[in-house]
């Protein structure tokens, strides 16, 4: 079997934005254009809708001095979308389009980045295109902040959020023992099934000043209890901090942030704010102490200026794995991370190859035994850790980001 | 007349935090300790408070590397206080007792590092001394995120939140241009009377990613203009990005954010969660697109990782300045900082002296020709732009910031 497969490549960029989902697209970008064996780079305008669309970028016509500043730059340059592609059983329209799409750019590679249901897509993708004899080979690259991917011991995109909710909660923690009458703050975290990102919280603390309390979805939320253990830590302290996931529920499975009426504060009309607000209500109901709720929001995804290089790297190494497995022959693989640790103790984030079968649509969640009542275990740490290492060298111009900008030329 | 005066001083620290006020803090600290005729330096906790109540800390004691991290450390690191000292000529029991614990340590040099209520306390201490003929030199070194002091082109504090404030606006920018469907996203940025926060936002618009319409309290807010340039924005480009102040109001003066009723968005309950929520709320009640409101929150005053350097720079000078213009011999002043330029055009912040008299309880707001209807003009780019250059030099541990760790070894 003769290996070398000859045509374009499509890379596109699926689900919520991250710091560093454009290095993948950096890696994946560079790698294709070095490829020998692929003759035209083209990336998707908001992912599959714009293979489905026939709007394709050709990535040729770029200067590489700005695909270079997509290791530093955030969000998805190429735009994202979050459409669900159906069984190619139950209809499959989308994908007789995408193979009159692949077959008029002559495409025999199609790279995919993004979390659980892009890899769905992804594999759907993959698997259609074997039913039908199309030649061409389909990897997924893997993007969550949420972390949640299996398959791999963690996901680009992740350690650089972490590494921000970290040094956010590190700068609010000291902002909010500068007064000498007591606060309590609420941290509120991305994270809506899985409660990495939250328990990256931890790492604050950890290095001398972070939340006292964090709740991740993983366990049953119980406003009694959270109420208890606040009042617990500021009677011993005269402060308190706490960060939560936003993806925290009661015993019944409903979202608190979402809960209609609350047995504790009292109040039963729709709530403007998020969670973090909601619990800081909560909590004056209860207390008669200064009580803030701040929520992260969009910043904890965004904030390349405070990403983690290794990170950046890995996310790099994902992309450029990704196409040069797919040159020498690999297809229907996401690339993972494995860990490993050099002779002296330093780790290092192997490449590994994933079938995309056993990723799509499941979820990671953090483990059981990392977790205490209102706190996460030493291991977390352990695992977190070597992830967040490294400043990103970030291009800047009158000391404000410089972002990549990209040309965008439409194929015809 | 001997110039000469020997003795000991106190340093405190008062008001709100930022990234730079410790940056000041070390200033006074490392020249005090460096001038012969200081004896002992002392930092107040709690600022005047920590004065009244006897608890200051005896800064001889620390180490030099410790100190020195304070000009990465954010917060007010000896404790703040927001304490309103009484009219002397109204109730002088505070006077006296700062008068006793001042001849207690036979304390000469007084340095106050704040805002408007600071300086006002600062110039009440400085006149009561000298009614009273206590032998005693008073000096202000400026400190607000909020840049309202008079007399000084800008404050230390300011340049750093402004260019956090910008990143952040960049970093949600790119956020939200990610998918195909539209969305209006509502910064909420400190700044209760002065604007200038708020105008930083038009940082990151220069820079290429930042909001289209900015909104200063300087001038009156109106709800329905606002819900117009809203739809206008997003209807001419498909999506919509504003920064807003926490102080806009209405032209009655009521504060938006705390409008009990709003005749737009037709809610009429106490609401929870800032402006930004009650303003995507009220955008939600008239178009059909998804709306983000976004608080930076206490990120803006504490985020030291991304502090601007001259800003850093120029609070150590100003606290040094204060000390070394006292022991030359002046009292009764703040330091301000001059705006010049060298020849070659790049801005230099000179360090000069402001009569506390002409500073107390003033407000600066951002000038109105450089406020348009609902943006910023270039005047204002002008003259931040050259306040925010510069990287800090942060130490690391784990690539987590390393702040600094003081014994706060209290006198006896």
């Amino acid at each position: 079997m003769n290996n070398v497969l000859r045509g374009a490549c499509i890379f596109g960029q699926s689900g919520g934005p991250t710091s560093v989902i454009n290095a993948s697209a950096y890696g994946v970008i560079r790698a294709a254009l070095d490829a020998p064996e692929i003759t035209k780079v083209y990336g998707a305008e908001h992912g599959i809708k714009g293979v489905l669309g026939d709007r394709l970028f050709v990535m040729d016509e770029e200067e590489e001095r700005e695909l270079a500043l997509l290791t530093n730059t955030p969000s998805s340059e190429l735009g994202s979308c979050r459409y669900k592609i159906a069984d190619p059983e139950v209809d499959d329209t989308d994908y007789k389009r995408i193979l009159e799409i692949f077959k008029k750019y002559d495409v025999r590679y199609f790279f995919y980045n993004g979390g659980n249901d892009s890899m769905d897509t992804c594999n759907k993708v993959s698997r259609y295109m074997e039913s039908v004899g199309y030649d061409c080979r389909v990897m997924g690259v893997p993007k969550t902040i949420d972390n949640d991917l299996i398959g791999t011991d963690h996901c680009p995109g992740f350690a650089s959020a972490a590494k921000y909710i970290a040094t956010a909660c590190m700068e609010i923690r000291k902002d909010t023992e500068v007064y000498d009458t007591g606060m309590i703050t609420i941290v509120e975290v991305m994270g809506r099934h899985a409660g990495w990102l939250t328990a990256a919280a931890s790492l604050a603390t950890m290095a001398g000043a972070g939340p006292d309390l964090i709740y991740l979805p993983e366990n049953d939320f119980d406003m009694e209890q959270f109420l208890l253990d606040v009042r617990n830590v500021y009677e011993e302290t005269g402060n308190c901090m706490v960060a939560v996931s936003e993806g925290i529920h009661y015993a019944d499975g409903s979202f608190v942030s979402e809960a209609e009426t609350s047995a504790t504060d009292g109040f039963g009309h729709a709530q403007l704010g998020g969670l973090a607000a909601r619990l800081a209500e909560a909590v004056k109901g209860r207390m008669d102490v200064k009580v803030r709720g701040i929520e992260l929001s969009l910043l904890q995804r965004a904030a390349a200026h405070q990403a983690s290089a290794t990170d950046i790297n890995e996310a790099v190494m994902a992309g450029k794995t990704a196409v040069e497995k797919a040159v020498a022959g690999e297809t229907g693989f996401m690339v993972g991370i494995k860990r490993t640790y050099e002779e002296d103790g330093d780790y290092v984030g192997e490449m590994v190859l994933v079938p995309l079968n056993d990723v799509a649509n499941q979820e990671k969640k953090v483990p059981a035994e990392w977790i205490t009542k209102n706190f996460v275990t030493k291991e977390f740490y352990d695992y977190a850790l070597p992830l967040i290492q490294g400043e990103p060298e970030i291009a800047y111009v009158n000391s404000l980001p410089r972002y990549a900008k990209l040309k965008k030329v439409l194929a015809k």
